[in-house]
């Protein structure tokens, strides 16, 4: 494992700060450029990490997973009467198809469906976005997560967009909470700070037939997490997520604050983080990095 | 393998025949719908089936995959300069995205790219449906493979909307050929009459890292055949790849025949066949049998 | 005109009460269907009425009118870089085309470039619901005009979809104030209640080259008013805007409390009431009184 | 009048030559962009011109009302079951919105309409590009007015954008005849060569309740006369219909060949013609010439 770290490591590093640090918020733009990180957990428990991969960074819409999951527990199959399950061929904030298919998010990924999601969380958390950080702390292992409150607030100020779709989805009967209040909590959830290796640990049960080792629990049935993967798998780049099926062959979530995790079912769990991204909104140096990985394991879910 | 098919056989009974067999054309209508069948091609040759597994379908959308085989041979990676390899998140035959995208198809299992792989076909071929019909003869071992011309004709007759897409690209200049020659040849290869045994035979290479028993041959090399299987998995089944990654999570590919492809990696190969579809196109009860299989075996690629 | 009134009376009449009264809020649903009103007021100052000319109605978006004239008179050409002057060919509560048109509304008739004419408003007003109240009461000499605020609650209750479009706009960069802050003032300006007799006085300057005479003032210029007419002749009635143009040949204003303003350059200007709607949200007796009109006039614009 | 039009000419003439001359076929290209010509023509037949208006040039879509009128000689109000009267708010040749609306073109002067009138009138006439140009013959006056066939066989190898619209409407079963031939019949009524003087003849029935004092007939009804006037006036400049509506305020229709028909209801009819056009494919100086005449004249319809 340490060797196959070195081998992306040296493949990335001539891409490392390629691409742009996400600036649609002022909090966001100011994190330096040159930085990578992995950390891969292994089922047994093992980490291995090589470069950046303790830097706590903003995780954004990785946090989409765990708000996924955390309503999945209460929720179960009553999800998907509010949100589809299919790639979305367009932008992640795309209002066009969201009014063609009347208020129903196509999948729990793009940022509609995230605040559908948030919005049913909202309906059964006092503070969701407490409820949302415990969560993480537990899978994680790590008590010390937190939420950037300057991010939180910069990305409420900066809510426009988002404001749009979640009052398109209202007035489509599709979102019953204050949209002020659940924007608040599901941009908290963006502003958590973690690194790669508590992203990896965090997520390796979705490795492991959803089991969690640090928590010794079941997280969610492997059914369960069979789908939270395929969901991954077909719609967690954005519009990217065809091209990175063909490139890197894993399920895997990005988020614009330069992370981006992935699942080998069985193996292990992994995170790479390096804040520059590309056209489409995803760490470049990041996709690389878990292109070269595959290539190294010879392996892809297909 | 021949109790886990009567298990499925079982579990699918009750819904062969729901649906509705596909009318656009009237050789297509007149299919039983009452008909059913899964062949399975293990990676060392071995064959297992049950029910109408030896009847020859219209192998319909599924010959896209072996047109992409073939021009993948030829053309490499340039394929990815005319056709994406994104989901589209629309209909198999939407006119808008592909107006909006300026002619690129998102990826070559929706019509439109299937029409621009053909169009590459054409460029290298003299009669590029022959090219096809004897490539399909050699994977699965059966020469006497035939294109039924009524079906083909028949479709020929009913063009308009592929023949408009196809004149769509080409004011996009993505598209070099004669439209109407094209489509002819496209038109005979979605004509093409093949049984569940057959099929499941002709695609195994894509389950054995591409390589085919039956010929001996490397067909397409391990990381060609991990990326046709991403592209199955992600656009495989037209606007329901999403769901059908979430509920069976395999790589796959219809057709409005009824006919399912699906590719267990490093394992078999599978096809299942009943003509009555759901409301997206997909066979109703095949799709139903394909769940049902990776229930029973526990396992998909996510 | 006594006799024109009393033609197109008779030709209506079968047809009042046909159609659905706006429902989407509470307050406009109890308007009785079975009412029907026209006004008539000459460019020498004249009024002339038949049927419920007198009972106060909802204008709702003819309010858009107004809205625009108190603009134009601030802001002159500049109104033009935040609105366009198409046609929309769309809904006027589109998304999608506000999404592709990057938050720049086709025209100040559909919903969402009111709301950026209502926003450019706030921006000049301390109270821009007062000042299009008192702007009204001058145009049309009644100075017991007021607004229903029972309505203009209901509507703020439902504003969903007009939020997701403000904020869509906010997000493109083009809406300036507070969001729930126009919403307000745009609801209430809506929920003006005005008679047949009230409009038809109030919009005769738009038939007189923008005098009115009732304020002995040069309300817009010959030019300006022109522009208007022009506007409303294109765009004023929805998605039906060509078809009333075609059967009709006025420029027109219509809003989903049934009313419909209509001009005859030179000569006069009209309103119709009539609270049945047709499927598109236009008065269905009022949009047919009108073609009644022109039919026996034997004229029109063009 | 002439001095009118020498107002017009001088306001105008530092306009001529910019924009850009059509070049998506080679014969078009090629003409010089420094020239500039109008002609009016009373309602009592005088005719008054100035510049190059005897130089014939590609009429292009002026021919779609031609076509129109011819049409509804025959067809009356069928015409309005297969094409709409609804301005598009779209590019002239937009392919989503015909997909939207299953095939039913939003009016008569966007290229899917004429498509849609041509094919009618492919049902009626044995060669209707013969049929047009005998009736632009007999409406001008001028028996030498010709096919340009350089023209018509370019537009012809240049068909896929047309030929992609023809067969998405035969798709939705609103189209009858062959593609292929209606659309040679298509491109050679756009391919007739007429000066401004021709043309300003051919339309003036427009101006005049639809009677041809040169052919001393009734065309069309009054009625149908405001009809035609209507659709012009919404839907007659492409995408700039409201923008030409709010600017200068007649009924008119554009073509690429550089031309542009206006009509003043009860005065006269006009052509101006310069080659070079503006982002939206109207004549730059042509629009700005009419600007310049409702300017001088102070009036237009609204």
């Amino acid at each position: 494992m340490d060797s196959l770290l070195s081998q992306i490591y040296a493949d990335v590093l001539p891409l490392v700060g390629q691409g742009k640090v996400a600036d649609y918020i002022p909090a966001l733009s100011k994190v330096e450029a040159n930085q990578f990180g992995i950390a891969i957990c292994s089922n047994d428990g093992e980490i291995f990490s090589i470069g950046d991969a303790d830097v706590p960074f903003s995780i954004q819409s990785i946090s989409k997973v765990f708000n996924l999951v955390l309503a999945m527990e209460y929720y179960g199959d009553a999800i998907w009467e509010k949100v589809g399950r299919e790639p979305s061929g367009l932008p992640f904030n795309s209002m066009a198809q969201l009014e063609y298919e009347q208020g129903i998010p196509r999948n729990p990924f793009i940022n509609a469906g995230a605040l559908v999601i948030s919005d049913m969380n909202q309906s059964k958390f006092a503070t969701p976005n407490i409820a949302v950080r415990e969560f993480v702390k537990k899978l994680s292992g790590n008590p010390s997560i937190q939420i950037d409150r300057i991010v939180a607030d910069s990305e409420y100020d900066h809510r426009s967009r988002n404001a749009a779709m979640a009052y398109l989805m209202k007035s489509f009967n599709n979102f019953d909470n204050e949209v002020e209040k659940v924007l608040r909590n599901y941009f908290c959830n963006c502003a958590l700070t973690m690194s790669c290796v508590d992203l990896a640990k965090s997520i390796n049960f979705l490795a492991n037939k959803g089991y969690s080792q640090l928590m010794d629990t079941q997280v969610l049935t492997p059914n369960e997490t069979r789908q939270v993967n395929a969901l991954m798998a077909t719609s967690g780049l954005y519009d990217e997520a065809g091209s990175f099926a063909f490139r890197v062959g894993l399920p895997g979530k990005s988020g614009v604050g330069g992370g981006i995790i992935a699942i080998v079912p069985g193996r292990f769990s992994v995170c790479v983080w390096s804040p520059a991204l590309n056209s489409v909104g995803n760490s470049l140096a990041g996709a690389a990095a878990l292109e070269s990985m595959t290539k190294h394991i010879g392996w892809s879910v297909y």
